[in-house]
């Protein structure tokens, strides 16, 4: 049976986040508000985030042990000050941020259905500070539909 | 030289994977056979699972044991029971699980040309299970081309 | 606020890049000048590798030592001649390569704004060739927007 097609449009908003330092901030509303307010049905909300020393994940949003426990896992894959690294102009968590940014995504592309952001009941869409100090970030969503 | 553009539409199909357990299952066919019903020549087939313990991956499609050796990689980087986690309620490979999806992906954005999915010779995509245990897992399909 | 939606066309092209063996290559300008020439002004770029040995990354380009050190964290990560793996039949680098791959991305969709790549400041587009070895490597770039 051939799938129904309707003309897709594009619709684009660019925020930022004040980051506390290191950590998940959930961006997920953000998102949903902006798939909201285009009046877009069905298609895809592509996020990205400008930076290199943070990413984006979508993970479990019901529990915050989760978060952390990513956290200290990826405290103890990527280890700040780690001598391996030539690259530590900013501190020793320079370099370990683009590397846990390079294990992750700066880019996401979720699916939008129903005029909602279709997200699975447990998903939480997440910005992850990778650097110790509080930073500015700017994210930009792009929705692509109709 | 200007590309040639020809408008875009999008078309969504969601289905479901009753997966046996931890390992790699091929949703290469499914994919395909969704972007020759819509009828699109060229675009972009975004694949996306509603889940944060299982995950999307492109990876090569010929010799069996490259699947092996990624569940043993994976299983080796990320071991389940691991006494650094708080998070264990759905057992020793809950939390790994959720590590696992972190370094791999939920979304994939695949190309369509001359009316197919443009993957590589060697290309395969599959969902990884990452849960011991049998589960029903939810993708979307979302295609947004010409 | 209503947003405003514009009409989306698509785009696609696809070029080779001849890899001289590990290592992080960059490929912003080529992505750049395809966007330019689409006409676009907004809209999100998606960009694919077509193997499975090789993989794309967003990282930093002002410090050369910014993707020595990522090349170094990743071989020690995933050490080549690993005697975890079965499949070997093309070297040491074989199943590695692969297991690189999964760890980063084949696919990335990158925001277009004001007709060009909306990137952040430091931020370049890197092909990653996993393989000792030289490589004819196939992208493809499939723009979406208005």
């Amino acid at each position: 049976m051939k799938p129904d097609r309707r003309s897709a449009s594009v619709a684009q908003q660019a925020f930022t986040i004040d980051t506390p330092g290191r950590g998940l901030i959930e961006i997920t509303d953000s998102i949903r508000r902006f798939v909201r307010n285009s009046g877009m049905t069905v298609g895809v909300a592509h996020v990205f985030v400008s930076h290199t020393s943070c990413s984006l994940l979508v993970t479990e949003n019901a529990d915050p042990d989760v978060r952390a426990d990513l956290e200290r896992y990826f405290s103890r894959l990527v280890p700040d000050g780690d001598s391996l690294y030539a690259h530590d102009v900013e501190g020793p968590d320079d370099m370990p941020a683009h590397v846990r940014a390079a294990l992750t995504a700066v880019s996401l592309s979720l699916p939008l259905s129903n005029g909602g952001l279709a997200l699975g009941t447990w998903q939480g869409v997440y910005l992850w500070e990778h650097r110790q100090r509080p930073h500015r970030r700017h994210v930009t969503i792009t929705l692509v539909g109709g």
